[in-house]
């Protein structure tokens, strides 16, 4: 009789099976090193028995890394990054690789479909982690984040998520893009799961939760960007959170605010042309065009430009936490609307200035719109409050209830 | 007849067999691939010629990244770091690996000896790379600093180097121990080199410097532990600055620049905890304490008070822009003084507070004392004005002539 680990992975290969050709989520598994490790795995390990997908941009010892890219490393990885090593340390069985919006930047775009709609895009960049959990291949995947790459995959898929506050996790080893900016993301079939993953990873518990909850409404300077769904889904989530007992109160963002995209753009383009010089230099023909014209912002974005884009974004990071300070978290979409058709990654103008600010950002999947496609939203809280961001989804995910259909 | 680029090869080599006995400054170096990348290399390549060490936290293709450590890599690395490729793709010629405090943080000391007294030490963490240059094997090194590992050692070696802008050059394939302050750092025969270093790596030219300089004299927080060396530099280099024509101007810090030291700490700690948290679980006997240091801060140092850290020095930044834009650099010191017996690092406590506000520093070897050790000072400038600094630096260094006698 296997063991329970072997059982989990022997599931993970069905499902796979049956489903991948379609979903494409994967672009390398080791079946027989995930068996071998099932069976080596102590039960009393904190992540015993959970097979464990990873985006193609972070390294897992004897596996390529492809980026999703004609660049990408064709020869196995010497080590896992520390992402992965802490979580495989902690029991988990790392099956293989999941697919990605080129080098989690720009580019090509991942093979993914999204589970619920195959002519959909699962958004990116985290596209086959995201799909690998909507579709449970996997209870838990790693992805990253530098403008909404883990948090809109997980609203398209209909997953939790968290993008945690910037640097609490350790990114080395997975592809740098824009380096005050990239993130490692935790993609779990709950947050019970994120919330084991996340105490792995070394993050404090959270203190308890006050009876009633108190709940910023913040829609965002991109709200004009808000498709109907999006409108809808806020308007009922705010209602019916005050219908609960909860607080919710407006949260208007003062003027800095209005400049973040500007200087959001900014910085990533001149962060990626550091991250992207040596290849626009060595392969120049076989690099992708849009990070040629990261390289090319070098030129375009002056130093002055760059300067005044840390400078806002440093003040926002200041004024952002004491606007937190007044309430448990605010509630903010997590993308436009659905996805949308085809494969592209997805709009990230809702996720980028929380990414920007280094808040920790959890993805509700809480409606069902149109063909059935999920949509989510985000709380977001302050820096290093990770664990207590989880256990607000996680309670505010039980208030409201997961996957309700929408009216429009 | 040889080529250029296979004398300075040769040349190099010719160094390390007479010298590298004593001086230890590499821990490996590849001759044969060497001599074939000279001479494969094209004569109006931007960096023809110049033989590179690379400090061995940084990965070079086919060449073991040791890290100082009995956790570093013995397999060799399959890409070079973005850093060196960069330079190989320019015409460098990459020789080898030099030796460095144990992932260039703490721990072991490296083995290797300062050039100009063998009993004292050449500062670390990039001790291998700063000896090599300031002993005549390589014209050109790369280093990192996170504290003060590349101004401190160039200081102690009596070379010209620059700190560049964090984030300016991709620090990724490089070991990565605090993400906000981490930066790939530069040493040259003199600031010419770094100069075409610096363009290699596409950072803006400089604006024509003005006639009269005008310099902000910078004792700094920390000048309570200048030693008398340091103390007599800053005097000399003022008097004789302003004799030469200069405007020299006393900057007062505000307030908020005495807290900076605790919450560099702060930050430190917490961002070497993500970063060595997967060594201190699945190697805990072989992970030095230094480093189990930084994985118990996670414990020590609560989340406000790394919050407060981020805050403080973000706003630090803003100041101090506004300061820098008074005049054209701050004149501060290296170092407390001049190198120590022994082998190790050296205080950063002179550094620091630069590579916290992301400012670029370059290190002028301007004095020597007691038994002709060099003692060097800092001019920093504003961010992105890399070039600029460096041409500061040359003018500088210039006017008040290299390795001059000091008198105490």
């Amino acid at each position: 009789m296997p063991s329970p680990a072997l059982e989990a992975v022997n599931h993970t290969l069905a499902r796979i099976a049956e489903r991948d050709r379609d979903i494409r989520a994967w672009t390398s598994i080791a079946p027989a090193a995930a068996r071998a490790a099932a069976l080596a795995s102590p039960e009393d390990a904190p992540l015993y028995g959970l097979v464990l997908g990873v985006k193609d941009v972070i390294d897992v010892a004897g596996m390529p890394t492809s980026h999703n890219s004609p660049l990408g490393h064709t020869a196995p990885a010497l080590a896992d990054a520390p992402c992965v090593a802490i979580l495989r340390e902690a029991g988990a069985i790392v099956l293989g690789k999941t697919d990605t919006t080129e080098f989690a930047a720009a580019g090509r775009n991942a093979a993914t479909a999204n589970p619920h709609a195959l002519h959909h895009t699962p958004g990116g960049s985290s596209s086959g982690s995201a799909a690998a959990v909507a579709d449970g291949h996997v209870p838990i995947a790693l992805a990253t984040q530098t403008g909404g790459s883990t948090i809109r995959p997980a609203s398209f898929c209909g997953i939790p998520a968290l993008k945690p506050t910037w640097g609490l996790i350790s990114r080395e080893g997975a592809k740098l893009y824009a380096n005050s900016l990239d993130t490692i993301g935790l993609y779990g079939a709950d947050f019970g799961l994120i919330d084991r993953i996340a105490a792995v990873y070394g993050m404090a518990p959270a203190d308890p939760l006050p009876d009633r909850l108190k709940i910023g409404l913040c829609r965002s300077p991109a709200w004009g960007m808000a498709e109907p769904e999006t409108i809808a889904a806020m308007q009922d989530a705010a209602a019916r959170l005050r219908a609960d007992g909860a607080e919710v109160v407006e949260i208007d963002l003062p003027p800095l605010f209005d400049h973040l995209a500007q200087a959001f753009h900014h910085i990533l383009f001149r962060e990626g042309a550091a991250a992207f010089l040596n290849l626009a230099r060595s392969e120049p023909h076989l690099l992708h065009a849009d990070f040629h014209a990261r390289v090319a912002s070098l030129a375009q974005i002056s130093d002055a430009m760059l300067r005044e884009a840390y400078d806002q974004t440093a003040l926002a990071r200041i004024v952002a936490e004491a606007l937190l300070g007044q309430c448990d978290a605010f509630l903010t979409p997590s993308a436009p609307g659905v996805a949308p058709e085809g494969r592209g990654p997805g709009n990230p103008v809702f996720n980028q200035m929380w990414t920007q600010l280094h808040l920790p950002v959890v993805n509700l999947p809480l409606y069902r719109v149109k063909d059935a496609l999920p949509l989510g939203l985000s709380l977001v809280g302050p820096r290093f409050a990770d664990r207590r961001l989880i256990a607000l989804g996680q309670k505010v995910l039980g208030l409201l209830g997961a996957n309700r259909p929408l009216d429009l």
